[in-house]
């Protein structure tokens, strides 16, 4: 068998629990880790047997590239790859501008003879691909996505990148019907108030929309725990018949099953035909490894 | 905007509760009601507007014909209309039969220009594309699909076939990890007793493999309710972090959903390639009418 050449651009959380799926995919081949060039050289242990290199182009052939810089490097990033005619997926996670990044590069991808999954994750991502479901079985209705208990990854990286802010963990509180509040823990820097972190949040797009509480603490690291989940539920008809009730519920470790999203979608990825794709739009079966026949057999 | 010629092949529960999916589709036209020639000139109220033919090719244009027969018919009877190019759907349950069917169809849909979706059902169906899901999310572990309580449609048409037995009801008992019981509810002809009909039963693939009750009534049309449910569970491993935990549930009326499923699939079935797909093999966002713009910005 051809095992698909993989490479994992970004050695963040997400990077490091794709790597453990793309470990543990029988038809994939770790080709290489790709860093900045400061860390090239500062290899953790778990990627001693691992090529890390600053360049792709130092690791050969590369079917797919796993993009796992922060979302709002992927306007910038994924074109570099598409170019050189790699295959791109990402958990790109604002919701907002998904559109607007499928536009971009459908047409790079398309020039190029590559494909992307873009928002690759839980949400936007399976997720995404639940919503459309419940929405092929009822299509008038409502549905409501509960987000946690759970440490929001984006919404921590852009807490940590605010004046004032040492560390900082946001957590997004589930308060039905769809409606969360977020609650930023923060190690503040000398002279910085609660108030002022606030104000800075509340003036990012992240963050303007929920309820929003910053709480001091002396240290986050001691706050965290990557258990997340979600609750879907949807409500509607199915033709005339009214209360269609549909619930999907998960309660699982965040960055790991985002790198696993995106090790299922770099299998798929290969699979479509030039464009960009977000992941209403791949056909499910295209992110299982195995036969056709068996797969049908085990799943139908 | 062109809508979808759509023609429902025979007239049961299925066949009634497509018809409220077809009617309430913005993109969708019916163009007729196919029906065995004894049963055209027996119009029921709702069908007063509706052409009824014994005959497709009296409908002049069709693009989908939804298969609402018995599961048992559909290799006979699919052929026949994707032979005349004419693309089909269908809600073929026997779950153990359905990759030979996909074979089959698969090379007739091809031969002319057609495409066909089986099984498209919530269980064969939607059920298959969440534990398709479910797998590329947590690719080690287990999943249980714990059904009911709720009527067997397919289960019921086989025991009221049985030698004996003037009508029947088989409720679907979920025990828990993915293990049922059947409770078929019979009105017993004169002269034969429940035990014949346990063994007429237990001899046929549709109930050899699961705990049997057969239990006599008066009336089984007393004992009828067309609510059913399905939990599904996964308790799996994602790349190497363990106890990722997924749960799809729902509570719904039977026939509207599978009405449903075949509509939203019959929207499907036209943009696919020549060939025979199960629901795992198709784009979500291809069974949802509308704009992709508008359908990636509200879903992803």
């Amino acid at each position: 068998m051809n095992k698909l050449k993989v490479a994992i651009v970004g050695y963040g959380n997400i990077g490091r629990f794709s790597l453990d799926a793309v470990k543990a995919a029988p038809d994939m081949e770790l080709v290489g880790v790709v860093r900045r060039a400061e860390s090239v050289g500062n290899k953790p242990a778990e990627l001693a047997d691992v090529k890390v290199v600053s360049n792709i182009d130092e690791l050969g052939k590369v079917d797919v590239a796993i993009l796992c810089g922060p979302s709002r490097s992927i306007p910038e990033v994924a074109p570099l790859y598409l170019a050189k005619g790699i295959c791109t997926v990402d958990s790109f996670d604002i919701h907002t501008d998904v559109y607007d990044l499928h536009e971009q590069l459908d047409a790079i991808a398309k020039k190029n003879n590559a494909a992307s999954i873009i928002s690759a994750g839980w949400d936007p991502g399976s997720d995404s691909v639940i919503r459309t479901m419940m929405l092929a079985m009822a299509p008038k209705g409502l549905t409501w996505t509960n987000f946690g208990p759970g440490m929001s990854m984006g919404h921590s990286v852009v807490a940590r990148s605010k004046k004032g802010v040492k560390n900082a963990l946001s957590m997004t509180m589930p308060q039905g019907a769809g409606i969360h509040s977020r609650m930023v823990y923060v190690e503040l820097e000398d002279g910085y108030t609660k108030e002022q972190v606030y104000d800075e949040l509340k003036a990012d797009s992240y963050f303007a929309h929920d309820e929003l509480h910053v709480i001091p603490v002396d240290s986050v690291d001691d706050c965290k725990d990557m258990g997340h989940g979600v609750l879907l539920e949807r409500k509607g008809v199915s033709g005339a018949t009214q209360s269609q009730r549909f619930k999907f519920e998960m309660t699982i470790n965040n960055p790991a099953l985002t790198g696993q999203i995106l090790v299922s979608c770099a299998r798929a990825v290969v699979k479509q035909k030039p464009g960009c794709y977000v992941m209403p739009e791949v056909a499910p079966m295209d992110y299982l490894p195995g036969d056709k026949e068996q797969l049908i057999r085990s799943l139908v």
